[in-house]
């Protein structure tokens, strides 16, 4: 973070000042060094240190504070750490001083056995109820992202009547908002902008003050979909309702912002094709892992090129020159299909599905002929001018017309088709299109020579 | 956009029907079916008409409504739209009606001279004033991404001067989420949360119930700085101050979800060989354009790969079998590449950078070597069942092993060389890694083959 106000940079040097005073156990240097700072700052550190200097440290947080470090540190660094305290602990530190949403994400991450000892040691009965509501939600969905608190106002209410419960509700939560506004029953009825609190008569009813056009999504709204809703209409905050109208709980956009970020780094990591999330500061032994298995299906891939190539090797003894070009066909089909997969994926993941299947493969077959023209006829100008015989260079400029418009109708078709039957066509941009149009392309192209070469001579 | 409330879902149905109504100039029935929608709602249907159906449907929105769906429009359509009004319209139509940011971003789209003719249009000169300010900074920073309008309050005062302020500064913002506090000379000293406005005596000072360790940015703060700060603190709200400290604006987080996006979506088209912002639904020649540079970067490294083949003609003449796995090779060079630059690049973005590059070079290292065994491995095992002589099997298995190690530490140190000379490090997850490996990986094949048919004969 560069400029304005509470700059915090994590250097090395302030690790190591604060492992020595850990070291020395001097508490109160440390605890000057680390009251100041904001969970998230804290959380930083806590990445940088061994889990008994982080134990050391927790000591020294008041019980909010240490609450917050908590839901801010990555999911196994949380992990390894509430392995090691009692499940009374966690329930009396840390949970009852979350918000709902967090709380549930807490705890759904524990063991099934802890995840009840916990629930049980918490005192505040309302708030173990709504963490167990919501632990009932499939984590993917609005149900799994909400929170229980907000603040709700009945819209027979006086602005004045409104101020007194909104002072009582305001209590457990940090950050206002919006007030949304219910019926007797609890269904939603809209929203009461706190500009209008302010400006209004204190006698004047909520009813004509609230904006009724309000957006919500029910509560097994798919995440990517609230995202998309969010986003679309640059909303805050946004209300979730159940079956039958009546509002659960709220999901703000923070949280929002991590699924977005968590959607696209998906789409990145499937397209570099690594399998796992991973970061560059994990384990040999994981990021291995998570490499490993594209490898393996290019490596499957190779194969089979090599058994096609197989086929054609009398032709590649009589004429070398063909060998000189397969890792360009190779490459042009593989990066031909990368694009067109990746702009397909995309396109679906930006909600445009208005031009059918058929537009769209016809339009990707005019940009690849576009596409196949120009870089045809570039390679044909060369291996013409470099000397190569009549075949050989009618041989590579046809195959890479073929496999240019093989690779962009083949890498639209396959995520369309992988989104019909409801599998994340990101998969496309992956391992498969690569491997499969290095394949064909080495087919296509070996099976043109031999044509050429028996017609040609 | 599924369940919930203000359900809106763009069908064909709807498009045609609206259409029909302002082929027929049905205004009433077309304003009926519109008026309701929320603007970013009428900005996808603008995608979807053309410029004179979209004219005849801003006529019957009202000017407020006008202005928003003006600013959710993408910026293609909305060039072509202010292309055909006069300078006055969009001054009085719609600028008058916008908040300060979005007015800065409308405005810096237009032609020199129209900007110009626009602002001399602008009533309130208060606003006139505010967008030539923000035109001024880079619309890369944090004062590009800014808005004027927001509620600001002095420490000296009372919770009921406050109040009285704010309802007066309060008219102008659509939403409240923070109240800024400063001193007289404009200094920033702290927020202060609506909660506390809410639940305090009337007579309360300022100075005692503000929050003072407040995050803010620089004006110059680039903005991916920006995005990065509102997420990691959870921010809805970013104050922005001048170098000294005075309170000069205020970015909402629906401005950096948008960055967020911006910059996910340049990564991934970095990464699959896209060099423009290009959807499926753009013009063929534009889906070309954007496209056709890395296949020409792609085809120029195939060349220089059937170069370095033609230096080992004779070996390739001798032993066919050596071609077969030459797409293998070629192919595992540029994937290794992709995985492992793709890695160091979203740690760079994610801004991890404790490590020093030695220690991410070592573990690379050591997590290719455990790729390149396994792999290695698994090519020498089916060369040998295959019946492949030794030197070939040989040559496969240790040139795998090689380019997989080289592939993965060119991978790792060109994202960071370009990181360290300022250029972004993306570039490296693109054609650049790709075609490079494939070219070394050949080189490396081949002078392997060389040497172990002659000494293995």
């Amino acid at each position: 973070m560069k400029g304005g106000g509470m700059e915090f940079e994590l250097t090395k040097e302030y690790i190591e000042e604060l492992k020595q005073f850990i070291a020395d156990e001097d508490s109160n240097s440390a605890r000057s060094k680390i009251e100041n700072l904001h969970p998230a700052d804290i959380a930083e550190i806590y990445d940088e240190i061994s889990i008994d200097e982080a134990r050391f440290l927790y000591l020294l947080l008041d019980d909010e504070k240490a609450a917050d470090v908590l839901v801010e540190l990555e999911e196994d660094d949380r992990e390894r750490f509430l392995k090691v305290l009692p499940s009374e602990v966690i329930a009396k530190k840390f949970i009852d001083n979350m918000d709902s949403d967090d709380a549930a994400d807490v705890i759904g991450d524990l063991p099934e056995e802890k995840q009840e000892e916990v629930l049980q040691h918490i005192d505040d009965v309302e708030q173990a109820g709504d963490i167990v509501d919501l632990l009932n939600y499939d984590e993917d969905t609005a149900g799994g992202l909400m929170a229980k608190e907000l603040i709700q106002v009945n819209d027979e209410w006086t602005i004045l009547t409104c101020l007194r419960e909104m002072r009582k509700q305001a209590e457990d939560i940090d950050e206002v908002y919006y007030v949304y506004v219910v019926d007797d029953d609890d269904i939603l009825r809209g929203t009461l902008p706190l500009k209008k609190l302010l400006t209004n008569d204190p006698r004047a009813r909520i009813k004509e003050l609230c904006k009724r056009d309000i957006i919500s999504v029910k509560v097994d709204t798919e995440r990517e979909d609230v995202a998309a809703v969010m986003e679309k209409y640059d909303l805050v905050a946004l209300p979730v309702v159940d079956a039958i109208g009546r509002l659960v709980g709220r999901i703000t956009i923070d949280d929002v912002v991590d699924v977005i970020r968590e959607e696209a780094e998906k789409d990145y990591q499937m397209i570099s094709g690594i399998s796992e999330d991973v970061e560059s500061s994990d384990s040999v032994w994981l990021l291995t892992r998570a490499r490993i298995p594209w490898l393996a299906i290019g490596l499957g891939g190779g194969i089979a090129a090599s058994v096609i190539i197989g086929f054609f090797e009398e032709e590649v003894h009589k004429y070398v020159g063909l060998a000189s070009f397969m890792p360009l066909i190779a490459a042009m089909g593989g990066n031909v299909g990368v694009q067109s997969s990746s702009i397909v994926v995309q396109s679906i993941a930006g909600g445009h599905k208005q031009q059918s299947t058929i537009n769209k493969l016809l339009k990707e077959f005019m940009v690849a002929m576009l596409n196949a023209l120009i870089l045809g006829g570039i390679i044909f100008g060369y291996s013409f001018l470099t000397g190569n015989s009549w075949p050989l260079t009618l041989s590579i400029a046809i195959a890479m017309v073929a496999v240019i418009i093989f690779a962009s109708l083949f890498g639209t078709i396959v995520p369309i088709l992988l989104d019909k039957f409801k599998i994340d066509p990101a998969l496309a941009t992956g391992p498969f299109i690569t491997t499969s149009n290095d394949i064909v392309g080495m087919a296509i192209y070996l099976l043109i020579a031999r044509y050429l070469f028996i017609i040609l001579g």
